[in-house]
């Protein structure tokens, strides 16, 4: 294996020194320089663990990498706010090769041309298993698009389709991708909803991103904005072939388009009388009852739904 | 192990939601978010890896934890910048107890209150192994104190002393920090050289901080600033006990001071007629030489050194 300090060599060239939009400095000192401006800064931090987020055939490691970056964004997008800069500390194993490192760094470099967020510094380590930590720094009216924003009645929406993502996941860990074409890439693929996240400035009153499962991250929302929700279930956005393609492999597709994690669509409210629900689909409402949202059925009445939702730490 | 919406309650709860001044919102949204201000933003990040910086046994989780968070911090201090807030991620291995979650979260909270610099958001993950990954974001005027300012004939300077961390780890490895007492702590306690720098503004040149040990990132400073240097191994600032405590361990004393790493003492230069050069000791000077520093024995003539300094992926 090379040397440190000449993957970080191919690291500032790929990364282009971190050049970007109101970077002063870029990779190469002990920290990287930005210009601040009159709008709000915000932060975020994700990371992706081999074995935990992903698996090595799951996807080329390019990919890999430009989802954990894509990841990252995506709670930027939550928050309605425009990337600015990011920060990759690399975790990895002693038999990463070098030309698996220069596809991690392909990866993120791709993924940042993309979102036009220059990755102006970071970190390379040795462990025990590849992590990939993406931190990430925006800019904001205000404090953007919180959590906290729901009002009683409020229209609950969003973006895109839900469960792609975990069938696809399903798929790979069957390996069976080839099965069918399409899916395994909504768990690849992966798309910070910047631009839509934009258009809902104005029109939302909350957002959060469908990370952990639509109904665990919906219940993040209610919490805090003190309120209940109600979802229907017939309203649910489901790709074309997704109820049939998940029959097919024992699923059940509601409790997967409820619970399924990684999305990373953007679930959001908007008052019941606007006059736009922006880029996304209503798939429910905001109630006065606190505690979980619950499912209607077609007839209107609260489905029996089992728990779900990604955890780390299962109790 | 418990659920990790209790572990982020309780992180929550320690870290104070991360308030701080300029905190418009911490911790509990898919991000926070900073007030802008007149200065420029610094960004850097840190990681802390098991079995690869510390072993558990070298000391308590709180002081491993708050360790991690000086070693990023240390960075800003590097470029004279003032720390405004951290996000920390944690990878947690699951046989990790909620008593060492705790004490993690705790050594974390201390530090970020000794620093005054919040923690204002994170992300938890599952792995095999525990690391810490620190991101932080200062202000500084301009690009603050970079690598690559040195001028031909600037004075050489360090902080604090040298090669006491690595005596210390010595120590630790060996399992005989008790032997002499006050040296384990070198490598357990190191200090973000957060005033020191603010000291140097408009007096230092160039700085970077000794992470990697002195040789090794002066030569860093060297290479961004097109110059070599030449290092007075008699002016090496060493703790008094350290020569002899080294050779009865069997280390060569100048050795451990030049490549020990960890101390995170801030080495950077002056100008040869600055009428001070602020807080630390004068060991040396640039060069036109470029290339690897040079270490002068007490009769002016260079030493013979072997390589060193601390590589993630040795060649």
């Amino acid at each position: 294996m090379s040397d440190e300090f000449d993957r970080i060599a191919r690291l500032r060239a790929r990364f282009n020194d971190g050049a970007g939009p109101g970077v002063l400095l870029g990779i190469g000192d002990d920290a990287a320089v930005l210009a601040a401006s009159g709008d709000n800064l915000v932060l975020s931090v994700d990371t992706s663990v081999q074995g935990v987020h992903f698996e090595r055939a799951f996807a080329p490691l390019p990919v890999i990498a430009a989802r954990a970056f894509s990841a990252a964004l995506s709670d930027l997008a939550a928050m309605a706010a425009l990337p600015r800069a990011a920060l990759c500390s690399l975790i990895m194993p002693a038999q990463l090769t070098e030309a698996e490192f220069d596809a991690v760094i392909e990866g993120l470099a791709d993924a940042s041309a993309r979102y036009a967020c220059p990755i102006v510094g970071g970190n390379l380590s040795a462990g025990r298993e590849l992590s990939i930590t993406t931190s990430v720094v925006g800019l904001v009216e205000g404090c953007g698009l919180q959590r906290s924003g729901a009002r009683l009645g409020d229209r609950v929406c969003v973006t895109g389709s839900l469960g792609g993502a975990a069938l696809g996941l399903q798929l790979l860990q069957r390996s069976a991708a080839g099965r069918a074409p399409g899916w395994a890439e909504r768990w690849q693929n992966p798309q910070a909803r910047i631009a839509e996240a934009q258009a809902l400035r104005g029109i939302a009153t909350a957002a959060i991103d469908v990370s952990d499962g639509a109904l665990q991250d919906l219940g993040h929302l209610c919490e805090a904005s003190g309120l209940g929700a109600e979802l229907f279930a017939e309203a649910l956005p489901l790709e074309p072939g997704f109820r049939e393609l998940a029959r097919e492999l024992g699923l059940d597709p509601l409790a997967l388009a409820l619970h399924g994690g990684e999305d990373y669509e953007l679930l959001y409210t908007v008052p019941r009388d606007a006059p736009s629900i922006g880029p996304g689909t209503c798939i429910g409402r905001m109630t006065p009852a606190a505690g979980a949202p619950s499912v209607l059925g077609a007839d209107g009445r609260p489905l029996p739904l089992a728990g779900g939702g990604f955890k780390h730490f299962p109790g």
